[in-house]
């Protein structure tokens, strides 16, 4: 993949607000936030969506974002927050380097989205399952 | 903490459509799903919110975040997908036991929202650097 502005900032090429880092992470304020304490954390593996991730990184990933989360509520005061991570254009994918949003909500700052649910027939369900299965293996 | 739907899956009484499974986490299909093939991914530990996860838990759930969303994939046949992940009656949290939804994208079913991007000043990103930093130890 193409150097994104992610892979700069590994780089040291351009500069960040950094929150964290260790060996397999980094995590560093979003300069376009949603709200106060907006934080991205990502990967140093340099994959452009969350299913090309290798075991270790995807570990390593999860292992710190409670921790981000703690932070991210230390420094804004907010009690609720959302995690959002986009894979690909359709979801709103912007840079293509791995990264979730950790998003404090403050009053109606934040991530605003709408839930439209479906249904799940019985049908439905085991089609999905056989194909997920195989997948998993 | 009380007991909640998903601590009943958890316990066998309520049954799922299983996905996967391993000694921390569990992933199932979300009967009101956004599209085909939504997913959502928990750990064993009973907890409500993401910072209160222990780092194995957190750990085990990045590590197979990424196996489910390539299920997901499989399934879907989705290309672009979402995860979203709630904490707190503010956030939108529906059920208090941390879960993540892996959303795939197909169409314009899937999740929407909304960004409203604000930006950071340096002053800003001081005051909030200093209070994390000290979160973090």
């Amino acid at each position: 993949m193409s150097e994104t502005i992610f892979g700069k900032i590994l780089d040291g090429v351009l500069p960040c607000h950094r929150v964290y880092e260790d060996e397999h992470t980094l995590a560093f304020l979003d300069i376009n936030p949603l709200a106060p304490g907006h934080t991205l954390v990502i990967p140093k593996q340099r994959v452009a969506y969350l299913h090309e991730l290798s075991d270790e990184s995807a570990a390593a990933l999860g292992r710190v974002l409670p921790r981000i989360a703690r932070a991210v509520m230390a420094a804004s005061g907010a009690e609720a927050y959302n995690l959002l991570q986009n894979n690909g254009i359709g979801a709103h994918q912007a840079v293509f380097h791995v990264h979730f949003h950790v998003i404090p909500k403050i009053g109606g700052r934040g991530l605003a989205f709408k839930f439209v649910p479906g249904s799940l027939s019985s049908e439905d369900a085991t089609k999905l399952l056989g194909l997920m299965h195989a997948e998993l293996g």
